[in-house]
C-alpha cells in the first residue's frame, strides 16, 4: 500500500472507533496538517462536527458539550500554536473532572525541532493537566496498527471518562499527502457496532467492614451535616438526600450540587448559608459534631471560614479519589462512588433520627431567606435582585450557566430551592473569567432553554466565542451584567488602595456591547428597569438564535447595597434566633 | 517582621532589579493573587505599566513591545487559567527567539492540589517551550533572600536576553496578606542604579583555524549563494552585505532578513526569487555550488523546494546554536554570531570576485520585478497588488507587521527592494494566526508609523487585543484583506475536497468589520477602488488612534489571478533567458 492508503486505512479505524465508542461530537478547528481526520470526521455518517474557528473558543465549547452530554466530546486542531490555545480549557476539564478527547495534528518526526513552519514541540504539550498522553504512531495499514489505532481510541475514551474524568492528549504525526481517500473509507469503517475492546469501568467501593465502621460512626452523631458541591452524577441527588432524611443531618447545598432545583425532596436542603453563616452568633450557635461533605467543595467563602472553626470528624466522600480539601479540615478521606457510598449507608442506619438539629437549620434559613427576600423591593437595577428574579423567570426545565467572579457568588445568595428542575451550570474547576461564553454555547447545543448569566470582563474575554453562536443557530439568553471592570475587587483589600484601583483591578473598557450583538448578529437590548427585564427575558425564549440582554450596574452601589442588605439580615437573624431562645 | 513587611521587602526588591536591568515595561493582567506585584510595578517610578485583560492577547502584546525595543519584557498575571492563556505567546516567543519575563501569581504550596478556587498545577506550566523555569521562594525579608529575589531577576533577564533569546518563567507563590506596605516600598528600592550582578553576555565566535578553513572554502566557491532570513539584530545588514559583495554572491533576502529596505547597499540583494523560482527553466539554469544561510529559513516555498534539489555544501550560521535546517541539506552548522562571523570571512577573503555570476541572478531578477509589476495595471481589488501599492505608498522610516498564512507570502512577492527604511515585522516562530493585532500594537507602542496587514479569520482571531488601543490610544493602521474565510487553502490540495471544503477549509464567516471598528471606537473604512484606498491609507497617518481599512477580496478570483500572473511572469523570465542565451 502507497502513503495515501496508509493513511486512509490507518485515519478511518481511529476516528471510526470514536463513534464506535459513543463519540459522536467532534469540534475542529480548521488547519491544512489536521485534513486528514478533519476529513475523514466530516464524512463519517455517525458523526457530527462543530467547526469553531478560534481554538480557545473551540475548546471551551467542547467542554460544554461535555459537560451537558456528560460523556467524552472530542476536538481537533492542526500543529503549532493552534494548539497551545486549547491550553486554557484543557486546565478547566482537567480541574473540574469533564472528559475530553484531544486530538492534535503535528509534523512527522523528521520535521520537527528544525525550524519547520507551524511546528512545535507538542510531546506532554498539556503537561500534568491530562490524564493521559499519546504520541501516535505514524500511518500504517497492517492489521496490528489498524488494532494500535483502534485500542488507543478505546483506551483514551474510557481514560477520560473514568472518576475522576478528564482530558486526554493524543498527537497524530502526519506526513504528507494528508488527503485520505475519502471513496474508499467506507470500506475500512466496521459494520458490526462494537468497540475494538469494550472497556467496563469499575467504580471504588469501601469494603463491608469500612462500611460498617463508618455507618456506626455517623449514627452516633448528634449534630451532623452534609455539604454537596458540584457532583456531576445526577444519580446521587436522590441517595444523597435520602441519607439526609435518614441522619436528621441538613444537606448544605451549593448550587452546583443541583439539589437546589428538581424532583427530589428539599426537606433537609439548605440553601441559604452563604449568608447567615456571615453571622456571628449563627457559627456560634450552630456547630456541628461531624461533617460529610460530597463533591466539589462550594462556592461560599463564609462557609469555608466557618468549617475551618469546627474541629470535627469531617468525611470527605471522593468517587475520583482526589482530595479536594481547601479547608484543610478533612480528617477521612473516603475513596468510594458517592450514590453507592449514600447507599451503602442508608442500609445499616437503624431508624430515622430526630428532626430537632435539622430543625434548628430550616428555621435560620427561613428567617435568612425571608430576609434576603427583601430585594424584591429593590427598584434599580441590582446584581443581587437579578439572581433573586431568575427565581421567579427560569422557565421549568430550563439551564442555567453562571460566570465566575461575582454571578456565582450572587446566584448563591439569591437562588432558592425551588421545583422547576432548573439546572445549574459553570466553569468552577479553575474558576476562570475565561471561555464561558463557549462553555455555554456548548451546553446551549444540547440542552434547551438555556441561559448565561456574565459579567462584562468575562463576556468580553470570550465575545469571539460569539461566532459559533451565530454560524450554528445556537438558541441562548445571554444576560451581560455590565458594571464597566471587575465588579469583584471592589469586595477585596485591594479597594483600599485608592490611587492604583481604577487602573489595576476596576479595569474599565467603555465597551458599547450593542455593536458585539450588530458583529455577531444577534437580538440585543439593553434593559433599563425591571418591568423591562421581565418582558425581555420571558420573550428571549421564544426568539430564536442568540440573545444578548444587558444589564447596567455601578460597581460602587454594587458593594454599598450588599452591605446594607447582609446588615438587614443579620438583624433579622438575629431576631428569629431570639425568637427560637423564647 | 511580619508578613507584610517580607512581602513588601522581598517584592519590592524583585520589581526594583527589574528596573535595574532595564526591564521598564510591563504587561498586567488584572487579577487578585498577582496584587503585590501589580501594585509595587505601578508604584516604580522608572517602571511603565500597560493594561491588558485578555492574557493571551497581553502575552502577544509583550512579544510585540519586546520586538520593537530588542530586548525583554516582562507580564504578568494572576494564577488559574489566566497562565495557561499567555502560552500560545510564550511558544511563539521561544521558537522566534524573543526575550520575554513570564511572571505568574500563585497560591503557596498549602494551598495547591486540594481543590483551592483558581488554583492550577504551574509548576513547569509551559514545558519544553521557556529557557528557564523558576519556582520562586515564598517572600522572606532576609538579606540573603533579598540577594536571592535580585539575582533570580537580573539572572531572569540575562538568560532570557542571551542568543537564543526567549521566554523565562518566574512563579511567585504568595500568601495574604496580599497588600505590600506601598508607602515603605521606596524605602527597599536600590539608590544606586546598578544590577544585583551585572551579566556580561559572551557571543559564540570560531577559532582561528576554523576560520581559515571556511575562509578559504567558500573563497574558492565559483557559484555561491547567501541567503537571509529573520536575522532580529540590524547590525548584521552590514556585515553580510559586505560579505556578499567581496564575494560576488547573490542575497537571497527574505522581507524579514531587513535586507530589502534601508541604508545598506542593495548591489545583491536579490527579492524577486519566490517567483522566478518556480520556473523549472531558472531552477536547473542557477545551480550554486555552496550555499551560506543566515537566520531563520525564509518564508517562500519555491526557495524551500528549489534549495531541496542543491545537493552542495550549506552553511549555516547560527549564533544561538540551533538546527535551523527543515530543508534537510545543512552540511554545516556554524554557531558564530552572525555580524562577527561575516566580519571574521571578509578580513579573510583575498580580492573582490568577478561578477559574472551575481549579474546573471539581478538580471532575471530585474526581469522577474518587470514582469510582476505588470500588477500595477490590475484594476479590481487585490490581495498581490496591495503589497505592490504599498512600495509606493509606505513612507519613509515606517514600520510594516504581517500576518501569516497569505500576507507575509504575498508580501514576499510584491514588496520589493527600496531605500525607504521600512521595517518589516512577523510573527513567524510558529506561524500562527492568532495574536497577530495585539504583536502589531506592541511594535506600534514603540514604533511611529506602523502598519499591519491581515487577513480576516487572524484579525478575528485576536480582536481582542484591540482594546489596548482603544484604552492605551496606540497609533495603528490596521488592512484588514476581508476574503471571507481561510484564503490560503484555497491554493492547497484541500481544495480538490469540494464537498467538505467550505464548511472545513473556506469557513466563511459573515462578520461585518464595521461594528468591530464600532465597539473598539476605531476609524474604519471599506476600501472599493484604489485611488480610495490610496487617499485613506496615506491619510491614515494624520490621524491619531487605530484605523481599519478593510479590502474586501474574492478567495476563488485571488487563486486565478495569482496562478495568471505566474504563467504571464515565467513566459517573461522565458524569454529573457532567451535574450541572454542569444
Amino acid at each position: 500500500m502507497n502513503d495515501r492508503d496508509a493513511l486512509t486505512v490507518y485515519a478511518t479505524a481511529f476516528v471510526d472507533e470514536l463513534a464506535q465508542n459513543q463519540i459522536k461530537d467532534v469540534v475542529i478547528s480548521p488547519g491544512s496538517r489536521s485534513t486528514p481526520l478533519a476529513l475523514l470526521l466530516a464524512e463519517h455518517p455517525e458523526i457530527k462536527i462543530h467547526i469553531n474557528v478560534d481554538e480557545r473558543s473551540a475548546a471551551f465549547f467542547a467542554l460544554g458539550l461535555a459537560k451537558a452530554m456528560k460523556k467524552p466530546v472530542a476536538m481537533l486542531c492542526t500543529s503549532g500554536t493552534a494548539t497551545a490555545n486549547y491550553y486554557p480549557a484543557i486546565v478547566e476539564a482537567f480541574y473540574s473532572r469533564i472528559p475530553l478527547i484531544v486530538l492534535t495534528a503535528d509534523r512527522p518526526h523528521e520535521l520537527r525541532d528544525i525550524g519547520a513552519p507551524q511546528t512545535i514541540n507538542q510531546i506532554g504539550l498539556y503537561g500534568n493537566h491530562v490524564k493521559w498522553f499519546v504520541e501516535m504512531a505514524l500511518p500504517e495499514s497492517s492489521m496490528s496498527m489498524v488494532r494500535y489505532a483502534r485500542t488507543v481510541c478505546a483506551r483514551a475514551v474510557a481514560t477520560a471518562a473514568n472518576e475522576p474524568a478528564g482530558p486526554v492528549h493524543l498527537n497524530f504525526p502526519l506526513r504528507e499527502p494528508l488527503l485520505p481517500n475519502l471513496a474508499e473509507a467506507k470500506k475500512y469503517r466496521q459494520e458490526k457496532k462494537q468497540a475494538a475492546v469494550a472497556i467496563e469501568p469499575g467504580i471504588l467501593t469501601l469494603s463491608m467492614n469500612q462500611l460498617d465502621a463508618i455507618a456506626q460512626e455517623i449514627g452516633q452523631a448528634k449534630r451532623g451535616l452534609i455539604i454537596c458541591g458540584d457532583m456531576k452524577n445526577d444519580d446521587i441527588k436522590g441517595a444523597v438526600t435520602e441519607l439526609g432524611e435518614k441522619l436528621g443531618f441538613p444537606i448544605l447545598a451549593d448550587p452546583l450540587s443541583q439539589l437546589r432545583s428538581g424532583q427530589h425532596s428539599f426537606a433537609n436542603v439548605i440553601d441559604c448559608y452563604d449568608t447567615f453563616l456571615r453571622d456571628e452568633q449563627v457559627m456560634d450557635a450552630f456547630y456541628p459534631d461531624v461533617i460529610l461533605r460530597f463533591g466539589a467543595m462550594p462556592v461560599s467563602k463564609p462557609l469555608l471560614l466557618w468549617l475551618k472553626k469546627q474541629q470535627v470528624e469531617n468525611f470527605v466522600i471522593d468517587g475520583g479519589a482526589g482530595f479536594r480539601d481547601p479547608s484543610g479540615l478533612a480528617t477521612r478521606m473516603v475513596y468510594s462512588e458517592e450514590e453507592r457510598f449514600c447507599q451503602d449507608i442508608v442500609e445499616r442506619l437503624p431508624e430515622n433520627r430526630d428532626q430537632g438539629w435539622l430543625q434548628r437549620w430550616v428555621r435560620v434559613n427561613e428567617a435568612t431567606k425571608h430576609a434576603l427576600s427583601s430585594i424584591r423591593n429593590e427598584e434599580e437595577l441590582d446584581e443581587g435582585k437579578l439572581f433573586y428574579k431568575l427565581n421567579e423567570l427560569m422557565p421549568e426545565h430550563s439551564h442555567l450557566f453562571v460566570g465566575n467572579s461575582m454571578p456565582i457568588r450572587d446566584l448563591d445568595t439569591f437562588f432558592f430551592v425551588n421545583g422547576k428542575n432548573v439546572e445549574i451550570y459553570a466553569n468552577r474547576g479553575a474558576n476562570g473569567i475565561d471561555g464561558i461564553v463557549s462553555t455555554a454555547l456548548g451546553v446551549s447545543t444540547v440542552k434547551e432553554k438555556t441561559v448565561l448569566v456574565i459579567g462584562d470582563l468575562s463576556f468580553f474575554h470570550d465575545m469571539n466565542g460569539l461566532l459559533a453562536g451565530k454560524l450554528q443557530g445556537q438558541n441562548l439568553t445571554i444576560l451581560v451584567i455590565n458594571n464597566d471592570g471587575g465588579g469583584i475587587f471592589s469586595f477585596l483589600s485591594q479597594a483600599s488602595e485608592k490611587e492604583y484601583f481604577e487602573v489595576l483591578f476596576g479595569t474599565p473598557h467603555g465597551l458599547d456591547f450593542s455593536y458585539t450583538a450588530q458583529l455577531y448578529n444577534t437580538t440585543y437590548q439593553k434593559v433599563q428597569n425591571w418591568d423591562e427585564f421581565s418582558e425581555v427575558f420571558t420573550t428571549s425564549f421564544s426568539i430564536p438564535g442568540l440573545k444578548i440582554i444587558e444589564i447596567p450596574t455601578n460597581r460602587e452601589s454594587n458593594v454599598l447595597k450588599h452591605r446594607n442588605l447582609w446588615s438587614f439580615v443579620s438583624r433579622e437573624i438575629a431576631s428569629a434566633l431570639n425568637e427560637e431562645i423564647q
